[in-house]
């Protein structure tokens, strides 16, 4: 894969920010700095301002790291008996490449991403991995200097994605499509939440891996129900073993991780024939949903997106009923920082950005009802990203 | 649930430590904490001293948070369009809350855990939770001073397991086994790894949603056949869309978290009969599984441990091909950072640890094979917590 544009972004970025190198831990930002998605947590990018890009990996993953990159890949050792601790195999190396890096000098100025308190995790998602103070004090002491925060500079370069990185995320929808798919054909009446949750995640992995080469592939899946979906308006709520009843509809909330890119849907269907009030609250919602569509363009505030939305459902006297922000930046990450489709969210949108368009509505006692998209946006508008079915039945 | 011991195993830490209080949001330590497993990453525990336990969580997580807690739990408002940074929220109920806490004074002496650079995830496991620059700066600004690093103490903590974080454990294990059923029904000639990890994964929900009252439950399952599996030996890798030749052994490696705490097993199976060689490598890695169950008891070092499960895959003539240590605490993680069953582990054991027993034989250009189950440190030996079948098919 050709980083080339996401490497002058980055250069220019480390020379506008006076830092001589980026160096990251987290596996959303060494796939952002290097184009390989960590298997577990102890992989290193280092990018330069001006030398050579070092990707270090754990020996076992020096196959997957060397395939297909165009950047230098060093392996250590670790896992086994005779290894000692990890961070210190990393400051080895760190120390030998910093004259190939161009970082020889005294206390350079390094980078870092102290400030991310949400990550997505490695392959081995069990196990999610943090920049905490251990990597902090390495850093210091490899660098001679306490590194700077540089997070900020990481969140901007993530909003806007490079041609190779919007593939990625485009592959990891059209998985989640499948999800959807799954999940439409899963929903009967008497069959429990979490089966149709198992049904999904268990779709995904098994038409999503080797499609189109996908390597690591996996679903989380929600599905809230009748009454029960109402919660999926304020947080993330559990699936339970409750049976859905005939005419229930059920909310889907998918995420989907794909190499390292992520998609993020919802979908509302019904076990059964949907009712007039689940298909006039459907038709607000999709209508809200288009409306958001229709306005997407390069320049447009997150926050006039927003309002678009949140109009029609306002106009159609639901406005008290849609309490969360329209959507939101994705594809390194299930949720990114930046931009927000959100009534504060003022900055501008840019090509390039792929966004979750997400209206809903909430109504205690009876349903909740949300459409989500992951939308793309183009030079001349907006792209949605998802095929899957957005009709109730 | 009762935290009794638990608290006062904390209680007596803070004071040896002189510590003023423990503020902690990774969910494994609110979970250590409270007994509460976060839903998603913005829960807050803060442990006094002396005064009375709070638990902060958003205000859609509240009726999780106080079944059955007898603790003071306060809730925010979060991810509404009209709410602002959840931190600022946070620090708000800290600092209104500081006298009730008994941490009034000026400068106290709060810890939190700035070294976790591994984590567990919450609920949504598909974005997890780390402590990082923000919240260091939150908690220097609510009480005026550097927090300290009491990572090494909640490790410590962590490591011996109070009667009722034992359930939870043994629960999970209960749950992870059905997934080695699950491995053992799917594994057919021809099936593929992947259709095998949707399987296994898919009947741990199934099956384990509900399980004794379970609430969240998932599992991460890799499955390698044939020449991969010596992989297993060495990282985590993936599992693909290669058909299962009859005959060939397949290693399962499967994690699970049921309401945040953890099983770790691990079976090797045949897809139909085994073969002289895999029974024979078997019987060695089933015997040095059993050596170390044996020798386990309070007391013991983990060096020993690890000694007694080496010697007879060494005996037999493979020890080069047991790379990896023997085992690992687990319960809070997936994998936790002490007790360790490596040769250089030197300090004892003590009853209330779980740890993995795993010792495998990895034979490159044949295949690689490991038994892993969780066991349980008692006040007389131990007990193996897994009741999946060892044996081959």
């Amino acid at each position: 894969m050709s980083q080339g544009i996401r490497e002058q972004r980055l250069r220019e970025a480390l020379h506008a920010a006076n830092l001589d190198a980026l160096i990251c831990r987290l596996p959303e930002n060494v796939l952002l700095l290097t184009g390989y998605w960590p298997m577990n947590g102890m992989s290193f990018a280092c990018f330069p301002a001006d030398g050579e890009l070092l990707l270090l990996v754990p020996e076992g993953e020096r196959a997957q790291a060397e395939a297909g990159r165009w950047h230098d890949v060093r392996a250590f050792g670790t896992g086994g008996v005779e290894h000692g601790d990890p961070l210190e195999a990393v400051a080895a190396q760190l120390r030998t490449a910093r004259g190939a890096l161009g970082i020889a000098g005294a206390a350079p100025r390094i980078g870092y991403e102290g400030s991310f308190e949400s990550v997505a995790p490695p392959h081995v998602s069990g196990e999610g991995v943090a920049s905490a103070l251990p990597t902090q004090h390495m850093l210091a002491a490899v660098f001679g200097g306490a590194p700077a925060d540089a997070s900020d500079l990481l969140q901007t370069q993530r909003a806007v994605k490079t041609p190779e990185e919007i593939a990625g995320v485009r592959r990891a929808v059209a998985v989640a499509d499948m999800g959807c798919v799954a999940f439409r054909e899963a929903l009967r009446p008497g069959v429990r939440e979490c089966d149709v949750v198992a049904a999904v995640e268990s779709a995904i992995i098994r038409r999503g891996v080797g499609f189109e080469g996908a390597h690591a592939v996996r679903g989380w899946a929600t599905v809230l129900a009748g009454a029960a979906s109402v919660d999926a308006g304020r947080s993330f709520q559990l699936s339970t073993t409750r049976a859905i009843a005939a005419g229930e509809s059920a909310v889907l909330e998918l995420g989907v991780v794909v190499d390292g890119f992520w998609a993020d849907l919802t979908r509302t269907y019904v076990a059964g024939e949907p009712s007039a009030r689940q298909r006039a609250i459907h038709t607000v919602v999709l209508a809200a949903h288009d409306a958001a569509i229709a306005v997407l363009r390069p320049g447009i505030s997150g926050s006039d997106v927003d309002h678009a939305a949140r109009e029609v459902v306002t106009a159609a006297g639901f406005g008290a009923a849609f309490p969360h922000q329209t959507g939101h930046g994705l594809g390194f990450r299930y949720h990114e920082d930046r931009p927000l489709l959100h009534p504060r969210y003022a900055r501008p949108l840019a090509a390039g950005m792929v966004v979750t368009v997400e209206p809903g509505i909430y109504l205690s006692g009876e349903f909740g009802l949300r459409i989500e998209d992951d939308v793309l946006v183009t030079e001349s508008g907006a792209e949605s990203l998802s095929r899957a079915p957005r009709q109730l039945a």
